[in-house]
């Protein structure tokens, strides 16, 4: 019973259906049939006209986004324990070519108005320190907690006014969008660009870069193709992306990750160190407790030396999310 | 009747099968099995020990690779009309931090010792001038012709004792095996670092980076990761590739491609611009004469002015190549 | 008798004593009293509002002036014979993150018309080649040749519809004010950034970057900083460069060299490879004839196996250039 | 009476006499005699073989000494308010191609070896982080304390057997060699590289980049050409810094410097915020006794809300030091 990373989660029936579709002669790169519709799918999803490219990982969507919005000589202020300070091996350092993330706080890796506002108190407004030009956001975040509407508001009221431009981070986007049961649209707010995950929620090696600012895509698809990132048979990617959007199989999945996840959470009480919103499940328990849990055949990630991670994914089944619960509640 | 690119090619039914055989729980990015298993299964190949990443494009492939054996201060001697220099918009100087292509000359896209020569020679050996790290050649050329085991070591006599390293862009290297019908080794020559390609030749979107020199793969991981292209569920990548290496399926695909280009060549005559040896065809053609073959339902590629460009694949109907081949013989 | 370069050139007296009368404590930076005139005099200068930024060497100066006209994906159109491309060791990558030179042709290393649009039409307009986003001319040029007004505005006439914004390498830019004879602000014509060179001609470290959309400096000042070349005492840069302009020193100096080079062309006749305009000669010379100049005691550096260059400098005696002139006639 | 900091100090008179002998002709960039005699220069004061580069500033002397011992996807360790991470505008980014730096504690901003090794255990030894390649210290640091020859050994047990390179920021390494009494070489300990400070301490715009592995020096004289660093008439840098080795110009200027903010905090007590052991003096007080101070004439930096920076230099008048000292104690 593995709740190891929603990284691991197996392909949707429907990827692989529209994958196998997908695989008769058409125009390369991204001028193929399916690419061409994704900025019409997402324009629809979000209300407003967007444009979108298809990258493998969220690394490449995460970075390709904030080199459209930051310069080498600046910088983009982001949570502490956000991914791309943590995970991504200096990937926001490569991509924009040296530029420096400047890090703030906020309770359960949401960078909130007070962390934001210390950042850019704490930078010097002179050519000797690196100024900030854009704010990085993730929804969820890291601990799985998710932006309310008003939360995105009062960030863009600090970062607007500042001329900063807004990036979020939604590798489990979907996930949010389920919890906060909000339009996708809201559930983005006023960002500027949006790395929407697909691969932890169904699909194979697919996410889109969506742009709010449609002349943005047109720059970064250079930089998409100078990062070796435009795959020559990119009807694969964008087959991926349109089949998890056909009849919200995306909402649906990350619903059902949420749920597992809330089944995990249902009876850990004060142990929960994170309000468990979207599919992750942060856990206070001993090394005892939790070699108790994989004895039961649980997998799970150690977090730090009194804490376990569990991650539901849009496969994760409902009995083995209700067994843990159960493990987790007799501890 | 498709002749536009490989690019645009099919993916091969052990590449699906290979595929949907991974989709179970495994261990994410490159610890799962199958990805554990490249190494063993190309040092089987080459007949040495090597060590072996995949990735999804060969831009990538080519510039990690690279990335490995020239600093950012140096230069890379390549073919002016390599890939590289050509065809991915600048990838090299991203992954290189600004090192820069040194262009040299040769008959058929292949840079000849002599066009090796020159380059080396009009470089002064002073901090004015970028010096160049390392040769990369492209197996087969960007006109599908190939570099004989002979040519590798003129190059590699010149590179070697100056110090160069040596990178193969092997987009095409399974066509190149196949036409010099020589084992794997030997098409790859003294090279350190090797793109073997795969998505031209039946995969979908999975290329391998071989090195030679295995200490230079547990630098490029890193590299691999801060570019965005590790991807979490990389077993299917490694699928790919497996599929392709079993029962030499690389091997047969890329001799039927080979094949089918020979067969549009038969008839062509003094037509053609370059040796067929791969599974390219260039010919000089009027734009009536192209015009005419369109009007036949032949899809491809104009080459200039004069001449057009005809890419056979692994998928090519034997069929259509011949009809093609016939069409161009009674031009 | 010294006519190896006019890097070796000395200092001027009154440069000398501007920067002994700057010893004295102001702000650090580009803070102080004389840093803070330059705007206004090159303002006076070129007859329009401008900023400027000094630097340390016309290396960092061009690249810097780049950096603000073209991203780390783009490309920079310049002679295959300018000193960006052939003598600042790759800085351009560096500075550009990677952008790309893309090299055209025209007599006397002077990019013409036709050669420029040669690069352009070449350039496919597709995310697989690097597009360019600005054109770098040198004023004089590496043979020391002057762009005249007219010719100016025909390379604007094709750079401008195409949105490409205009760098102007200014390393000797006064030897080419002192040979046109117009004003400084037609000499620099419609470019947008001009490095503008003091060290060749009296200063001894200080080279001014003129912007004319005074904006761009706004950001350079930052990209200067983290080049490391915001010098603490720059107020000794100012210094250099504010002796220079009074006086018109920098013109004077100029016209010294520019004379100098006429007098050592004098009786050159038909050895002439280009025509002599700044201060530099290129004479078609055996090398029997230049170990014949060199017994009589002139330093200078061949150029090529049958050619040698001879640069005279603001210091240059009249009595050298003249004797050299002689020995040339006498070849 | 400024005290505001040694970047606004003058040039000491040797230094400009030294400049003035160099204004003879002599071969450009660091080809002359007097840039030809550093290294032996310094191996002389170092009692062992080094290699030496000049630059103009600091943060070109800390980030070409970086770049040799750190590749691009690697980190750097330092003090969360070294120089490199607080006042650079992020050129380490630059420089090192986005590499990142790592920050760690200690007290009086000098990285301890609890510092040291907490930030090693925070980073997980996968691709995912950033792995640090070299540690970066400052002697003496941001609040003007000394690391003793003990310390530096501390450091470097940690250090060492991981592989870490070591790098000395030593902008004021004279100061540190004047306070602890020390010869040079213990001073330097066990670094790779060394920033060897001359602009605060008497020099105009001349830093030295100390290799103990000489072998750095050759691959960095092509980083710092490509920086635009590589000054034509550099045997002016030269000049300062042979000028400041000379009679031990430099080891008395900084001993002058110390000697002056000792006088400062003569009678500071335990206002005093760190140790006074080089040429700065950081004081807890008022905005009231700030006021108080200005009133009688002394120039210096709030030092956040409730304190006050006074920076001493090797021209400090001792009774401008005295007084500030006698006004300090007064308050």
């Amino acid at each position: 019973m593995q709740f190891l990373s929603d990284n691991a989660a197996s392909v949707h029936p429907r990827v692989w259906a529209a994958m196998q579709e997908a695989d008769s002669p058409d125009s390369p790169y991204d001028g193929d049939s399916l690419s061409r519709r994704l900025d019409d799918e997402f324009s629809g999803l979000f209300g407003r006209e967007v444009a979108v490219l298809w990258v493998a990982t969220g690394t490449a969507a995460n970075c390709l986004a904030l080199s459209a919005l930051v310069p080498p000589h600046g910088g983009v202020i982001c949570h502490r324990e956000a991914h791309i300070e943590m995970d991504e091996c200096g990937a926001p350092g490569f991509y924009l070519h040296g530029a420096k993330l400047l890090l703030g706080d906020g309770a359960h890796a949401k960078l909130d108005p007070a962390g934001l506002a210390a950042v850019l108190d704490a930078v010097r407004p002179d050519v000797h320190q690196v100024q900030p030009h854009a704010v990085s956001i993730t929804q969820a975040s890291e601990y799985g907690c998710c932006y309310t509407p008003g939360e995105l508001a009062k960030i863009d009221m600090i970062a607007g006014p500042r001329g900063l431009k807004l990036h979020m981070d939604g590798a489990r986007f979907a996930n949010a969008v389920a919890y906060l049961n909000r339009p996708a649209a809201e559930v983005a707010g006023p960002v500027d660009a949006l790395s929407f995950g697909f691969v932890k929620n169904g699909a194979m090696n697919a996410e889109a870069i969506v742009f709010f600012d449609p002349t943005l895509a047109d720059m970064v698809q250079f930089r998409r193709k100078r990062a070796g990132h435009l795959q020559s048979k990119g009807r694969f990617l964008a087959a991926q992306i349109l089949a998890m959007l056909e009849r919200d199989t995306w909402l649906h999945n990350a619903a059902a990750a949420n749920a597992a996840a809330r089944a995990i959470a249902e009876g850990a009480g004060e142990r929960l160190l994170h309000p468990v919103e979207a599919n992750e499940v942060f856990l206070a328990c001993s090394a005892a407790e939790r070699e108790a849990l994989r004895a039961q055949g649980f997998a799970f990630y150690d977090w730090g030396l009194d804490a376990a991670r569990f991650v539901a994914a849009w496969d994760t089944r409902a009995d083995h999310a209700e067994a843990l619960g159960r493990a987790i509640a007799s501890l």
